[in-house]
């Protein structure tokens, strides 16, 4: 899981020389890496892969190999390679928790440095920070679905490569998942390894009650029988339920069954009565079979009794609205003090300049009622004007009973961690209390609630300054 | 790159020590990879992953430290953990070589040894074919809609993780892509890499001209000016056109331009205009902004000049129809010398039994007419009847004058590969050879004509009689 520092866009290197040959790359550069639209027509995102993006700013060194291989390209100078040969991350990044709940138009990930270390890790920060968060995003909403039942990660063979389902079994755990069956990702993360049977070992026996005893007799005491080879009712649950006596028999029990293809609903419905009526409501129900958020409210809804769902390729691929990708990207908003700003005929891409803060506006109770993003200096309070980023002529004014909550930390300082790191179920955590201290509307799968993310007001002026220089011609 | 194999499902090591429990591990076992529905509801796949796949095999191979971590789950025997310290994959693979054109319900590998080393491999080789082949497939596709004009995938940042990023670069250009932002793919897989600016290199300077003057500086020979930062038409192409003039009289030409924003098809007929008539025809046009093949179908059918379309996103994360992931599924068909079949009340779902070819039927001018899916050691011909595999009731009569061309080698036996590796050039030649050979119908991107995969007479009376089989409960 080291990340080569190769493993980035080429223009980043061609303008990293540029600037060397400009004499630019000390000037002092500050870059937010935000979205613009939350993922999957939703009403949030969760935040996540924080830990991994330190991790490659902590190490980021071009070996010989690497350098011979960019020298090779023929378009750089000597002077260029000796420049990489010395060149780290030594900035500073500002970030909320992993876990944390957050907007469309919130700077995340602020990253100050010179302007060669602040530009050059953009493409690597991006690829790490956009998946991971779209992963916990969706983990949160099938979660959601799921209203505490076990959801569990199954993605791994038809993840976006290796790296696809690792960074996909992370993350997901980050939004609520409660375990993995990629055996690498429960090694690199310290998650839980789950897992049943395919459907092969069924057939690799005369018959499934056979095969269903030979399982049980390896695994007594965590056997999940896959029930739906030939016939789920007819013979997958009878004999499962034969073989629960006979574990029981010799002192164990049946762990659970599974369910992969069929109306879920129904058929975990029943296979539950029949269970049931045998003696044996310990035995879990998991059912699978390309689900996602929108399947297992359904199943849910039609009675369906399942204990875990078991999410592989809509999961790990994030499949739905946004096509499997979070539209995150890595602004320049100052430089050498200067704040900066990028205009385009549409408002909502405008970028926010200068040096920022975000602060989260809470009810004495915990509840949340809106994040404002201000200018770092700024001091704002309970009865200040605030503004809708992409609709200037809206305003509100903040409530006078208000606490404000700054919830991004410096994480990074002269390209050290300052954070001590913390586990998944820490960061799964503070994911459940931040989605129970949403107003209830910005859960909803389908149109939810827009949570109000506004810009302070003297961010706002600032930003009406800019483009009217710029439309001047004085850029 | 290197594949742990822990890079796997819990349960093929669960059913694995379940296997050695009963004495099966040596039982002989064939597994076929294939898929039910083309890739994005379109009329073709392109076969990708294969040289990767056939790595991940022969270095399949249990480290100590990955034996401590199965052996801590509890799960497992200590006889078990003894057996992994041995494991090596020893057994034979059959595919078609990379780049080639293939379809629904095909076998692609096929994958022969003792019934342990062949169920165990499934994840992995599902994550890596699954992958590429997608992304070889969107790509084919976003080619076919530049109609000539070059693809350059610009993915990384919004890939799904590092390798999301790293096999899509690869398969995006066995599909036909031209080159790749990504630098560690360029080296890893000796691709030509490419780039050109961000914004926020315009913004680092006092004003555009001098930005693009200062990267003209650096590359002269290879500059390609991003000119949307503050207004394509006004100022952008003017001031590329002003840096063109200057590096003329240098002995120098500009590259190109690119366009990021707005409307493509207007931008870039207006941008060729002006360059035209400033003297700069050689001057190349990239657009790039969310790009996929209907995007571009409709740049260029509204008459768009772009010479290169830089297409990331959508293209690396392949969004589109079935979101984002290529449902691939790896079945037992055969065990001990028995044919096995897997039953479901979804007929499509329903396997082919048995070790299988897999032939095309091609016209004497080359081009394809069909594909059968035919029992290994049987002979077809023209004037046999071959059955639809999902309407028994529909079957067709195979022409006469016809070439028989099996279109699968065995590529590895006992665990070594028997392919001498080619280059990524000649997988993407093969694929456009192919994709002219097929009936043009099939490249259409929405409602694309059907390409006929038939099985053969045997394979269906086969296939009919285990079914009565195992409605009769003899499995």
């Amino acid at each position: 899981m080291r990340y080569s520092p190769l493993l980035t866009d080429l223009y980043e290197l061609t303008m990293l020389a540029g600037y060397l040959e400009e004499g630019k790359t000390e000037s002092r550069a500050v870059f937010d890496l935000y979205f613009r639209t939350n993922p999957f027509e939703g009403g949030y995102a969760v935040f996540a892969g924080l830990e991994t993006a330190l991790k490659f700013l902590e190490e980021l060194c071009f070996s010989e190999e690497d350098l011979e291989y960019v020298a090779g390209l023929c378009l750089f100078k000597p002077r260029f390679i000796d420049f990489l040969r010395e060149f780290r991350f030594r900035g500073r990044v500002t970030a909320p928790a992993e876990g944390s709940v957050v907007f469309a138009n919130e700077p995340l990930l602020t990253v100050e440095g010179t302007l060669a270390e602040a530009q050059f890790v953009e493409t690597a920060l991006l690829n790490i920070i956009n998946f991971q968060t779209l992963t916990a995003t969706k983990a949160a909403r099938v979660c959601h679905a799921a209203a505490g039942a076990e959801v569990v990660e199954f993605g791994l063979r038809r993840a976006q490569g290796p790296d696809g389902g690792l960074s996909a079994s992370r993350a997901a755990c980050v939004g609520g998942c409660r375990g993995t069956s990629n055996v690498m990702a429960g090694k690199l993360f310290g998650l839980p390894v789950r897992g049943t049977q395919a459907h092969s070992w069924v057939q690799a026996f005369p018959d499934e009650l056979t095969a269903f005893r030979a399982y049980a007799g390896s695994f007594p005491d965590s056997t999940i029988l896959l029930v739906d080879t030939y016939d789920t009712l007819k013979r997958g649950v009878p004999n499962a339920i034969t073989v629960a006596r006979e574990l029981r028999e010799h002192g164990h029990e049946l762990g659970g069954i599974r369910i992969d293809s069929g109306d879920l609903a129904y058929l975990s419905r029943e296979a539950r009565r029949m269970l049931d009526e045998a003696g044996f409501s310990g035995v879990r129900i998991v059912v699978s079979n390309d689900l996602d958020e929108y399947v297992i409210e359904s199943v849910r809804s039609e009675g369906g009794m399942a204990d875990v769902y078991g999410v592989g390729t809509r999961l790990a691929t994030c499949a739905g609205f946004g096509g499997g990708a979070l539209g995150g990207v890595y602004k320049l908003v100052e430089i050498d003090g200067e704040p900066k700003l990028k205009v385009t005929g549409d408002i909502s891409k405008t970028t926010l300049p200068g040096r920022k803060k975000l602060i989260r506006i809470v009810e004495p109770g915990g509840g949340f009622i809106q994040d404002v993003v201000c200018l770092d200096n700024e001091v704002i309070g309970g009865g200040d004007t605030v503004y809708d980023p992409v609709n200037p002529l809206r305003h509100t004014t903040l409530p006078a009973d208000i606490l404000l909550v700054e919830f991004r930390d410096v994480v990074m300082e002269n390209g050290r961690s300052t954070f001590n790191g913390e586990s998944l179920e820490i960061m799964a955590e503070r994911c459940q209390r931040e989605l129970k201290n949403l107003p209830s509307g910005c859960l909803r799968l389908i149109n939810p609630h827009r949570y109000k993310v506004s810009i302070s007001h003297s961010l706002n002026s600032l930003r009406g300054e800019l483009i009217e220089r710029i439309e001047k011609g004085v850029s």
